[in-house]
This record gives C-alpha cells, sequence and structure tokens, in this order.
C-alpha cells in the first residue's frame, strides 16, 4: 500500500546545536490531518578501522546523554555538502591517524527513521598507515585496540551498545566469514 | 582516562511530542565549560520474529523524517515505567498479531549516543502462535514476510537500511550461524 503523507505546513520549533527541530501538518493517506516532529541533523560516517594483525581500533569517550564512557568506532558528523567517503578519510585521520588503503562502503543506517533525519554512512578501512592522530579542540578521547574477535564477541554479548558500532561491526564480521574482504 | 561532564545548568529548550530537547552547560575534565544538547526520548523495543518455516516478519511503513516507505522489523516506544519485555509483547501483537514462545533479547542499542537519549531493547521472538493483529489508530502500515536468508542479504546488501533492523537481524543471523538459538 501506499501510505505517502502529504506535507501540508511545517513550523520551525528550535534550531539547536546539532539538532533542529520541526513540527509539520501532514494529511494522512486517509484524508485525515495529522504532525510529525521532525529532528533534522547533518548525518555522518562511522569507519571501523582494522589492521593486518587483525586488531580494530576504537575510541573510548565519555556520552553525556548517557553519563558514562562508551567503546565506539571512529565517527563524526558530516559538514553541509560534504561527500561521505572524503568525511571519513578526514576522521578516521583526526581520531586514530590511520589512512586506509582500502575503505569498503558497508552501507548506511537511519539511526531512528520515526523522527530524525539521521544517516550514518559506514566503512570498513583496511590497509592501514599509522599517522599522527589530530582531534578537534574539545573532543576528549582514548584510542583502544582490540582483537577484531573480541570486539565481536562484546557486540554479541551486548556490552557493546553503540548501534553504528553494532551494525559495522556485525557487518564486517559477515563479510569475513564469507571471505569477501 | 576519565572524560566525565559535570552538569553546571540545564536550560529546557523544546518540549515536544516524541522528544524534548535540553542543552546543558557542562564542565569538561580540563576545567573549561562547554554545552551539550541532549535529546530525551522514552526509548523502545523492536522484535525480530522468525517462524517454524523460517520466515522473518517485517512491517513495511513510511517514513515521513525521509519520505518513503521503509522495511523494518516490529517495534514501538516504551510507555513511561514500563518494562521492556511486557512492551516487547505488546508491540509485537499489536503490529503482527503473534504471541511468541520464546522472546530473547539481543541486548540494546544506543542510536546516537553522541546527542539522543533514544535506548533501543532488541529480541528475537520464535516458537510463534498467530493471532489478530490490532495496530493503533493511526499507524498505518503492511505486515510483510520473506525469509530469513532473503532479509541477512538485503541487510548485508544495504537495501535495508533501519538500524535497529540491521543489528537485530544480523545478532540473529550470528546466533543461527554459531547453533546458539
Amino acid at each position: 500500500m501506499d501510505y505517502t503523507e502529504k506535507t501540508l505546513r511545517r513550523v520551525n520549533r528550535y534550531q539547536g546545536i546539532i539538532v533542529d527541530v520541526s513540527v509539520d501538518q501532514v494529511e494522512l493517506p486517509d484524508g485525515s490531518v495529522s504532525f510529525r516532529e521532525v529532528v533534522d541533523h547533518p548525518g555522518g560516517v562511522a569507519i571501523l578501522p582494522v589492521d593486518e594483525q587483525g586488531q580494530a581500533w576504537c575510541v573510548r569517550q565519555y556520552r553525556y546523554p548517557f553519563q558514562t564512557h562508551l567503546l565506539e568506532i571512529p565517527a563524526g558528523k558530516l559538514e553541509r555538502g560534504e561527500d561521505p567517503q572524503a568525511c571519513a578519510v578526514r576522521e578516521l585521520g583526526e581520531e586514530t591517524g590511520f589512512q586506509a588503503g582500502r575503505l569498503l562502503p558497508l552501507g548506511r543506517v537511519y539511526t531512528s527513521p520515526g523522527f530524525s533525519q539521521e544517516v550514518l554512512h559506514l566503512y570498513l578501512a583496511l590497509d592501514l598507515r599509522a599517522g599522527p592522530a589530530h582531534p578537534d579542540r574539545g573532543e576528549l578521547l582514548d584510542v583502544v585496540s582490540l582483537p577484531f574477535h573480541r570486539l565481536l564477541d562484546q557486540v554479541m554479548a551486548g556490552e557493546v551498545q553503540d548501534g553504528k558500532t553494532v551494525a559495522a561491526v556485525l557487518k564486517a564480521a559477515w563479510l569475513m566469514k564469507n571471505g569477501d574482504v
């Protein structure tokens, strides 16, 4: 069935630092009128770097919304108009210092399609060359390496809970299992 | 390293339908002051139902933020104070009509831990008994079944892009591969 909703009117309700929020009046397929709250977000990239020795490189940082430190793959927001692959190269270099000989797309994910426009582009970075990291000012994080199979175990045990990390690690594990990388 | 950020002051900037937004003034570990934008969300559950014949049951619905229809596993928001497992039973019944003999936790995911408090609790539903679906008023969706291995192919091909569906399908695939379910 076609459940397309027609925008009747948009009201910008909040303009913030990372997100904006609008509330749209929409016409539903049955002709009735409803409201849709939409969080606008620039989207971003997330990169799983795995070196020749099978070590995965992650970042551990404080995530204020959960008041805790989380283990995640390197990631960052897209600048307006920025190409996702270029952004992945930039963020990987900034956070870990690595340059990747191969940057394989792992698809994109909609983090919360019910209300948010955030899209994350996932990559697997291989053939890594080390270089100096240069995190953004105010971006406080530790770079952590662990065997990829240990990271996968932590994902499966529910110890890694960041959505983009769960998605990228499992996609990469499935590709490796099938001999596709 | 401990990168804990101390809340100095919270300003509620937006109160909405699904989300609220606050901007907190925080003290960083080096003593400097910064701001953190936090989207408050009740969190939710998502359930991957797979029947005895190996069919996965999904929902196809219009996702207004992307102006398109998406294929996703059944899901819903937690009511305040609701137990996630009870919510999973309720949402599975409402959207598909199924009752699950076994509801296996697949862990929880933080959809956007940089700015959002949304947590999704994932489940694999097995030993399904069919019953009448009873979607919420205004919840327009089609229930779609396809072989689980086809759904996995669509996830790996990047054709399924909903984050919770990607995470749940790949976690379930990995458990099945290892003979754990």
